[in-house]
């Protein structure tokens, strides 16, 4: 172990006390000052934008040394545009209604308690996030707005810009008078100091990963702490045989081709045996561009389409790769749904209701869709205004998570002398 | 290991797929199917009252010759009364308002997405538990009504009752055309069954210990299913200046003495230096029997109040024993209550309302309360009908835990061919 400070466990125990502190302030703060603590955070960003930049270029610029791929570099570049993005997104979540305070329910009791559950932070908030800086300003003020401290700690290749984002927020809390330690960066890079978070019962109440399998894996296998996360985004589109043809073609596209690279993205096409024309939506993907691995069915309707291996059924592409296959009716879809969807999205093109309905209720996923593409799970495309993450879980929050996936709630009592009897 | 068959890790995963497969079956079962499975159970056990009976001698006769603790046998022992009360458990809980199918919340998106929050199952719940035999009948009503199947796993000393009660709630079950795998009882007694329930991740879907602290203790140190549990009692009342004397006599006594060993009793009561006759709930807890252990400014109230020691403000007596604190004002009391408490259940004794609620907003605890006694700290009394547990935990549900807390939800989404742009 080195001997430069703090060595890790010092480090998170540290953070995690002064984050504990700062959420009981954030637990009463309201919520315009949340909000003011954002915009002007929003403003430090483009106050200091030009830091902010030199420092990112300097991240690429490693980065680039160090061979990340492509894809990962292009994952780390902020430019102008895209900072002004992660400044207006402050702003978005500052706009968001603030979940702290609502009343879930309430009741009075024959004996004339009046019971309420009230909306409260979960306390403490650990991300563990990987290449992209945004990260450090979005998951930071969904934390801070839902009343939670955050202890951010984000992937080595972006400490410089990390760093220089995590100042304007800082600069954000100290003009509303909030603490310092509401949104903690951790600035070693080692990877012990992950594993310190992922040990901090009592310290950290939740710990959210970003990024990719390895790293959510790792989180999951190790974590004392609970985890929201998912691990994939396996999502099937079922066309059924009710289904409106231009709609299946468009859906089916759409589904898979938007954005591959998306956890929302469609891996798996099932097409009803008894569809009409099954050729159209397979052409239409090949036309676009997409490779297409197909059960022995789905191979006699197109002969550009390739041979399935089993493995095909299970994998994430997140590339313009589909696996196909021919199934009998919304029963067979829902059967291999159940055997190899990974429970985040899967969706049915269909214009019987009641086949719909069937399959919105039979299917066991975080989200179900009719007549819809799958590229549509996304927080802010269901009016959360942003997430945190997307939990394949089936505790506490389910599918996208925003402020109110990290609020838990309290049960509130009022009498008037009530004893037990 | 036990060359009978079968080994812990064959047992719980052969159940594990039972239960999984029962699950699905029970998740789309309306609620009248699940009501009437509940009232023929406790038809079955009406019946057979007289074999539960004889079971449940020969468990008491075992644990006598074993030397178990009178308070442990009084926890075993059925008599006629009790198990009437097992029947009517089940019956009340088939007439409680079924949480699968409803609506959280619903929006439109402006792209006209129709979105629903729909509450379903959580799955699988496996529940740990110790001597009481009424557990097998009440979680496994709970379990069913919301939708789960349940793994049960009782104390060795239970095992005859624990198998004779099981019996009637599957002759329920095939009443009422619902799969016997719907509720199972885990038969064999040996530790590594709980061990391999622990572990058996994607075929359990929660974890509820139901006992004492070592068991808790064990559960959440050795699970890899997420669990939801309670540790600890530590409850507090905090009498303030501004309280009703009567009232404030009337809720100290009756939160530690009305029933001393369960986890809302009070367990440390905390008086403002502010209040003007301090003396009158310490007096009426010493005639009450209760033993008091104070600081130095309780001692010098009433020579009666024996010297705390600094573990027993960390102490759960579950007995007629109460620690004792002056403290100043209500900022006194939450500082004690965030030091000490384990957030289960604390309450404020107040007529100023300002006062009460800067205490309801600031104890960060399950359940805080005005002017009640935190022995209401209970499903039954909260409305929910019944608990399955009460969680001192921060995810998924807090506070008493019934039919809901055994939910999770899916995000429906209805579309009419909407692909993201």
């Amino acid at each position: 172990m080195l001997n430069s400070p703090p060595d890790p466990v010092t480090l998170i125990a540290t953070m995690g006390m002064r984050a504990r502190a700062a959420a009981q302030t954030l637990a009463a703060t309201p919520t315009a000052t949340k909000a003011q603590a954002l915009h002007a955070g929003a403003r430090a960003i483009r106050a200091s934008a030009d830091a902010i930049l030199a420092a990112n270029a300097d991240d690429v610029a490693r980065a680039e040394d160090n061979g990340l791929t492509k894809a990962m570099v292009d994952r780390l570049t902020l430019n102008p545009s895209r900072l002004e993005g992660i400044a207006t997104g402050l702003e978005a979540v500052a706009a968001l209604p603030d979940p702290v305070g609502q009343v879930i329910d309430a009741s009075v009791r024959p004996n004339g308690l009046k019971l309420a559950r009230v909306r409260v932070p979960l306390g403490v908030v650990g991300i563990i996030f990987e290449s992209r800086p945004n990260v450090t300003a979005d998951a930071g003020a969904l934390a801070l707005m839902s009343g939670n401290a955050a202890i951010l700690r984000g992937g080595s290749e972006a400490t410089a810009s990390n760093a220089a984002i995590h100042g304007a927020l800082v600069e954000g809390l100290r003009e509303a008078g909030l603490p310092e330690a509401a949104i903690q960066l951790v600035g070693t890079t080692d990877r012990a100091a992950v594993g310190e978070m992922l040990k901090a019962q009592g310290l950290i109440d939740i710990i959210v990963p970003r990024g990719g399998k390895s790293l959510v894996a790792r989180v999951q296998e190790e974590a004392r702490v609970p985890v929201l996360a998912h691990l994939d985004g396996l999502c099937h589109t079922y066309i059924d045989a009710s289904a409106d043809p231009e709609m299946a073609i468009k859906l089916a596209v759409n589904a898979k081709m938007r954005r591959t690279g998306i956890c929302g993205a469609t891996e798996t096409l099932l097409i009803d045996r008894a569809y009409a024309d099954p050729k159209a939506p397979i052409a239409a993907l090949l036309d676009a561009g997409c490779e297409l691995r197909g059960d022995a069915d789905a191979r006699a309707l197109d002969a550009r389409v390739a041979a399935a291996n089993p493995d095909d059924w299970d994998t994430e592409y997140l590339d313009a790769i589909c696996a196909v296959g021919i199934v009998d009716g919304v029963d067979g879809a829902m059967a291999h749904i159940a055997r190899h969807s990974s429970h985040h999205t899967d969706a049915i093109v269909a214009e019987d209701a009641a086949i719909a309905e069937r399959f919105l209720n039979g299917v066991d996923s975080a989200i179900v869709m009719w007549n819809a593409s799958t590229q549509f799970a996304d927080g802010g495309e269901f009016g959360l205004g942003a997430e945190i993450g997307i939990s394949t879980g089936r505790l506490h929050a389910r599918g996208p998570v925003a402020l109110e996936g990290l609020t838990t709630y309290k049960w509130v009592v009022r009498g008037a002398g009530q004893a037990r009897l």
